[in-house]
């Protein structure tokens, strides 16, 4: 039996993540009290991938209103308010942390009238159900998607979006994950994803917990294994989906796709209907979040040595809606023209 | 004044290469003094790039010819074909490495009356005679190639092709080098090349000793920055071109070669035509050297604590002829269809 992961959950009062900068060398749990942990972790990718940052959010909020719940009810609004703020700003692209404040936001306009301590009850009962929605909305998202698989396939994905990037199961990684539960034999060849390279140290770990076969190249090496015919088809996540379907994912999705369509693999996206930004009319109106040069300068070794070296780092990428076979949610699967099906898929019950 | 590079050459009775493994922290020169040395060089990559290994395996045998000049004239003719054999099993995919080592084997037969003492010093002056002819290659190739780039482009670069990868000056950096002595501002966008980072470290430093302007991005950057607007022109080196002009290249290279394509943007190959097989038809007919897995194994700290995680690390890829705007040489520009004009080029004096 595959060992179930839970990258974050609250427990004993406090939120327990895995530090999943230390992976796959170290499994550790870090257990945050406040608000402002919960936020700081978010920042420091302890926690990554919009659906767990989602998560992660909603337990932040809920700390805060545990931290808050003895003040007078008209300050207490006020700290609620800058904890919503302080955690919006902790990952400028992921929507899904939006959607949870949004969330939480109406649950404290909702139930404003009560107690602090009645609050802070109900914001946790919501994070918690957060976190088992999310599970459940995984797995609908595998249910769907695993007709996309045949048996003895060669998969590609880039980056994690696994169990560690959600609340468990996974979203692409999710779709493989049901596929092989389901007897498929899938074999999955894991792009590095630099600079932060949770493929090579995230989706390693996770396929061999699950026992898939896979075998990990470098982020430059996904051209020549599909020129080969060595790649059937191709899934990542998605961080934002505009209401056409543009995605932005981990930076090198972009590319991967350009890739899949030249060599005629069909590329696909597994991401829950959260994910859609339906605010957002398409790739013009997605941020791309951009990272701090150290990133990548401190894995060059010596780098340093040759002074003023400019380097460009953004987070994410985002591939435009004509490049994807396919948008994988927990209602099915969405085809082009995305902005009706995505549409349909929001309105249907 | 900018500084000449040098990675290869002989002095004082030594082969000196500078050990290219620990740049850009440490500018070490090692010295070599047989042909077995120079041989475990190549293999370790200390140096590299298919014209600087070609002209190392010059020094080679030339390193050969000096430690047997003293046996009887029959068993220094075996022992030469043992450092000729020797020397060309050290990388398969450098085409230059058996060129040299082909233009060495001539010189033995057509001195092959001569005492080995003799023998020593023409194969040394023929070795130094290649590195003065790389130089001069190298600079004709930016006389003609310079015209690809306009004042103000971004051209965009995979792996190292400069004077680190030759005997001087370089292929694609020499023809980026070139433009910029002419005056022609340009920024260069720098492929980091995973898994052994040629470009953050190896064009990184040389573009900053000449002064131009770059940036370092991770190979999964590429496509974003083109999908912006922000590549004109891409050019890299080759390490052998078949006769239809499909060219091998650092992995990576068809992937940028591919994301070009679909970009609009065009892709240059500058190489001598020394790199040109005319004995290789097509891709089909170039071999593809895989490396070891501990090359990327131990780039991903803690994978060993999964066990069992498979890798691939093929160390070249070939772009095919239909993605290449042209290659760049000694002689001038090669256009499509290239078998015609590469052969033209061959043929002319």
């Amino acid at each position: 039996m595959a060992k179930d992961i839970k990258p974050v959950y609250f427990q004993d009062g406090v939120v327990k993540m895995v530090d999943q900068t230390l992976l796959p060398g170290q499994w550790k749990e870090r257990e945050y009290s406040t608000y402002e942990e919960v936020a700081e972790a978010i920042e420091k990718m302890i926690i990554r991938g919009a659906p767990a940052i989602g998560v992660a959010a909603g337990y932040g909020v809920a700390m805060g209103a545990r931290e808050f719940a003895e003040l007078p009810p008209d300050e207490f609004r006020v700290k609620m308010n800058e904890v919503l703020e302080r955690l919006a700003i902790t990952r400028p692209t992921a929507v899904n942390l939006f959607w949870a404040i949004d969330r939480m936001k109406k649950l404290l306009v909702d139930n404003n009238e009560l107690p602090g301590k009645e609050i802070a009850e109900l914001t946790l009962a919501e994070a918690e159900k957060m976190r088992d929605e999310d599970v459940a909305i995984n797995k609908a998202i595998g249910e769907h998607g695993h007709v996309i698989f045949e048996d003895g396939m060669n998969v590609l994905t880039h980056c994690n979006a696994g169990a560690l990037a959600t609340a468990g199961w996974g979203t692409a990684v999710g779709v493989i994950r049901s596929a092989h539960r389901k007897g498929k034999r899938l074999h999955v060849w894991v792009d590095e994803t630099r600079p932060r390279q949770q493929g090579a140290k995230l989706n390693s770990l996770e396929l061999a917990i699950e026992g898939i076969d896979f075998t990990v190249i470098c982020d430059d090496m996904a051209g020549h294994v599909m020129q080969q015919g060595l790649v059937n088809v191709v899934i990542t996540g998605a961080d934002r989906v505009a209401a056409n379907g543009d995605s932005a994912n981990k930076i090198g999705t972009y590319s991967v796709a350009v890739l899949a369509k030249y060599h005629g693999i069909p590329f696909y996206i597994a991401a829950p209907l959260s994910t859609v930004d339906f605010s957002a009319k398409d790739i013009t109106d997605i941020p791309i979040e951009e990272r701090d040069e150290s990133e990548i300068l401190g894995l060059v070794s010596g780098i340093e040595l040759i002074g003023g070296v400019k380097v460009y780092n953004p987070a994410f990428d985002v591939t435009p809606n004509e490049l994807i076979a396919g948008i994988i949610t927990e209602k099915g699967i969405a085809r082009a023209p995305f902005t009706e099906s995505l549409a349909a898929m929001r309105d249907s019950q």
